[in-house]
């Protein structure tokens, strides 16, 4: 399914998507988090076929991650800006990138890091912790069912 | 690149792969850290093709997310594992998780949730936070160019 090799991609998130599947469509998120809004901004930064890029961006649209505003200058360009519900998928992209970062690049190479404004430090590493704040490894932690109800 | 309609699964993290995109390759990985070891066990959790399955295994493997190991019983059926790099994928998964718990999933609803095994609680939702462990929000980062050296 892959179309593209991502192994030399200065950015983690894209390394780790190429190893792992077919990822246009968080990339496009990836780069509305980053600021883009304009078909042409995404299909510039991506460098994917205009076909490809325009059914990516429909289906996100679509699933209501993304939606389609007027252009911000008032020009007959449309833009793409996340919704709140695509603004949560922000942990999965850093989530990605941290796994990026930590495993595809070696000593030298750089790469776009998401870091704290403040300080300029990389954001820390995502932890899976408890509903009392305890870290939880894998053994601490299993699959079971639940369902979502109104109380809930 | 959709090949399935996952959006009436009973994993959450497979609705989410559903919006955006192909993810054969952490639903693999998902069922591995499931426990999951076979190409038969594969199969029948993830129902693909056994030419999708044997690529995306051969994939994970390439990749070093899994490894080829001796059947455990000491039969002739060769079994998968994850390797360390793949443990580090976990997060990915919590993270895509949670996006679905979240968004995915109606009133009444059942699906596979991760749970704490002492208490049974949900994993809490994971967090963005800076190396001081202040919690981050989406104005608080921006993305800039870093580089791997020798020391860090």
């Amino acid at each position: 399914m892959r179309k593209t090799d991502f192994s030399g991609n200065t950015c983690p998130i894209a390394r780790t998507l190429g190893e792992v599947g077919d990822w246009w469509s968080l990339l496009i998120l990836r780069d509305a988090f980053a600021g883009l809004r304009r078909f042409g901004e995404f299909q510039e930064s991506l460098g994917c076929a205009k076909n490809i890029l325009s059914a990516r961006l429909s289906k996100l649209v679509e699933h209501d991650l993304l939606r389609r505003v007027p252009g911000s200058d008032g020009s007959a360009y449309q833009e793409y800006e996340l919704t709140d519900k695509g603004r949560d998928l922000r942990l999965v992209l850093v989530a990605l990138r941290q796994f990026g970062e930590n495993h595809l690049f070696g000593d030298g190479e750089e790469w776009f890091s998401l870091v704290d404004v403040r300080d300029g430090e990389p954001v820390a590493p995502l932890e899976m912790r408890a509903s009392d704040g305890r870290l939880l490894r894998a053994d601490d932690v299993e699959v079971r069912t639940v369902r979502r109800n109104s109380t809930s």
